[in-house]
């Protein structure tokens, strides 16, 4: 693709909307916008603007679509698939500096944000109100837009969904600089093609979300979690199937294994309340009465402790339920800190099928001798497999992350999977959407994202 | 647009997939298939098909696209837009007979269904596996796919959401006769740009559905509903967003007006519980225990008689609550026995501006000297308004159709509305969704349904 590079009048278009402050070239530019979280891609914009409204984005979005430069829009940069890399160089708007929480609507349950406000700072503020917005990602310094843009899911999706059910209405500003309001604080809507939910996980390729409308639930007024260890991950990931067809929904079914634990108490510095067994499962229940949510976890700790569990450990203290979570919170971070380097799978497939996929795993880990790490949402199907580098050379570890990954990838599409489950594909893992999706599908998806970005400036390269 | 008419060879074709007995020529077409369930917008298809595969769908489909000849899909026919109408003749596409309930994954929560399952059987066959589907629009006939085209919302929405929200996965026919799955049995994904949502509430504009895979829930083991009276509309619609306010979400909650409880009454046959006051909310509370119901009924009955309301009236026999939802589900209905002819308006406004809405529909009345009937979902916001024609000569119906229309929709875009809550745009709303997308919106889903559609063949004339 030939984009026009940034040249000194760009630059001084660009301090004419934002100002010089606000306006960053070159070595003015931190190396931590060159990457994500994960790292691996790298890449500087050749400029780095951070917005402060709506009119900016829509100004400099028209600039750029009328000189044909490319746009990465990026938040705080937690993702793991290079979706916020600048890989063609160009304008990197940040726009994490608009991060105001617009409105708090009780009569409707709505609030309104701006797109840099962070997840963390969205539950607190909510939860003072004693409302509750559901979803519930590992990394809580997100912004919501990240959010938004990789349709996050979190630790509660089994009861509540992701974050796709809980956007109501966003303002957008599209590749031509046009600002747009899609959806709204209503609770229904069939007015045309959903382009609220056309914006929701497409990883800022299609608009820039400027604004977003989320739906709020009262906040429930307990929350227990369960502890459950067992011989071994197989027995503990096969009890979640007979969890589901119980009729018992959880708030959240998370697995770990020991090493993970251990892992994450080394890198908090901080105690797990049990390490005695191979394997974990994690549950939450939530409610408004004691009696529900002892009704529905006492048949849950039966379903376990007749599937093989050999203890059921109840949480019901604050301090000891963030001991735990923390911990879960903390699994990404520890093997990371654990290796040299490390890549990410993030596949979904159907909760009967977790157990399969995670032997098969284990089966990998054998057959190419390189440690394999997961964790993930037992309760919603979605694995966080990590490949760890260790020692090896470059060669060699890029040769065993493909054979790997092309293994993992292919089991999950028989297994009636798709390659993201949350991470979304970004740049990363575009090969292996095309092996899902096909080419047909594939044409599908970049006709789509002409009918949005006929010039293809907005966050080029990434998902088509 | 210049599609090619049908001849003898298509008709061959036609047979050659489908044999003699589904395909139907001429006067063998039934008049019913000239129109959806409100009427108005009449013509028939050239040729009409009823498809039993999905190979059958793909085959037409591809000669369809190959020759330029225009589909309608078409399910049970009950929308109220003209959706359904072949309005540029063509090829229909009936899919009723394509009504087989696939599979119930009790360990996955899903129920896999081709696209003409009725809405009441999937209730009935999933309430006697002890599961829940939600979504709960009145008319309990229409097609699951009917329900998903128009991403229909229904009773619950208040609190278990709309169709979309049920919808895991897709088996879709594209307009050149692809088949593609989009989505699947999982919880979550954000692999590409979701398909699945964009085929939702597409109304048979960019795919033909051929099977869905919908979400369950544990279906809740008790549910009781309360009927309040209210001495006018007025104070029974303003006290709902008290009621969401108060962080007791109900299942639902509908409004009426005596009016409508007649005619209902009439049209049935039969008695509704009471018919003393001039204006009712009707509301319904599920869980899993009585305590739980009670204490969240208990709060709403509370506040509702702190505005206002004259008694609550509580049912809590399957008997006495048939009655009352019996005489809801006929609204429509009896609304259309009482005049000659008539037309709606689906708007939906945020559930704080119902109250405002109603009371406009109220002035217009009186401005216009016409009647306007109104009932509808209270808790979302969602509202059926019907203008009745009476005795009017053509002319004189159509002059203030179009004023009260205008009003309407434009009232609704004052207050943050949407053109349609749930039954869609098809051909009769286009003009009102023109202006509040906006000609460069209009322009977007026009370049997106090219993206499905190049040659615009996939019911032709509907949406934009």
């Amino acid at each position: 693709m030939n984009y026009k590079a940034i040249d000194s009048q760009d630059i001084e278009f660009l301090i004419s909307v934002c100002g010089k402050g606000r306006v960053f070239v070159g070595e003015e530019i931190n190396e931590d916008f060159a990457h994500d979280e994960l790292g691996g891609i790298e890449k500087l914009p050749e400029v780095m603007v951070e917005a402060i409204s709506t009119e900016e984005v829509s100004k400099i979005m028209k600039y750029a679509f009328d000189h044909h430069i490319p746009v990465t829009p990026r938040g705080q940069g937690t993702g793991l698939v290079g979706g916020s890399v600048a890989i063609h160089g160009g304008i990197m708007l940040n726009l994490t500096k608009m991060n105001k929480i617009v409105e708090l609507d009780e009569e409707n349950l709505t609030l309104t944000v701006e797109p840099g406000v962070l997840l963390m700072e969205i539950s607190k503020f909510v939860e003072a109100h004693d409302l509750f917005y559901p979803p519930d990602p590992g990394e809580k310094s997100a912004t919501i837009a990240g959010n938004i843009n990789t349709n996050a899911g979190g630790m509660r999706a089994v009861k509540y969904g992701v974050t796709r059910d809980y956007v109501r209405g966003l303002e957008i500003v599209l590749p031509n600089g046009d600002v747009m309001e899609v959806g709204g604080k209503i609770v229904k809507n069939s007015s045309g093609y959903s382009l609220k939910d056309m914006i929701v996980g497409s990883e800022g390729t299609l608009a820039i979300v400027t604004k977003a409308v989320l739906k709020l639930l009262p906040l429930p007024k307990k929350a227990i979690s369960l502890l459950i260890p067992f011989p071994d991950l197989a027995m503990a990931i096969e009890t979640v199937p007979k969890i589901i067809k119980s009729k018992t929904i959880p708030t959240a079914v998370e697995f770990m294994e020991r090493a993970a634990i251990l892992a994450a108490e080394e890198f908090l510095g901080m105690k797990f309340p049990d390490k005695s067994s191979d394997a974990y499962l994690l549950l939450t229940f939530d409610g408004n009465s004691k009696e529900e949510i002892e009704s529905a976890y006492d048949k849950v700790a039966h379903i376990c402790l007749d599937s093989g569990a050999l203890d059921v450990l109840i949480s019901n203290t604050q301090e000891r339920q963030e001991s735990i979570w923390k911990a879960r919170g903390a699994f990404l971070e520890a093997i990371k800190a654990s290796t040299t380097e490390m890549d990410e799978c993030d596949v979904v497939v159907p909760r009967n099928k977790v157990a399969d996929f995670i032997k098969y795993t284990h089966e990998l880990q054998e057959q190419f001798n390189v440690r394999i790490k997961s964790f993930g949402h037992a309760g919603d199907g979605n694995l966080h497999v990590y490949v760890l580098r260790d020692e090896r050379t470059e060669e060699a570890w890029k040769k065993i992350l493909g054979d790997v990954f092309e293994c993992m990838y292919g089991r999950a599409r028989e297994l009636g999977g798709q390659v993201s489950g949350e991470h979304g594909i970004g740049y990363a893992k575009r090969p292996f959407l095309i092996e899902s999706m096909g080419n047909n599908g594939m044409e599908l998806l970049k006709n789509i994202k002409l009918a949005f970005d006929p010039k293809n400036i907005l966050n080029p390269g990434k998902v088509c």
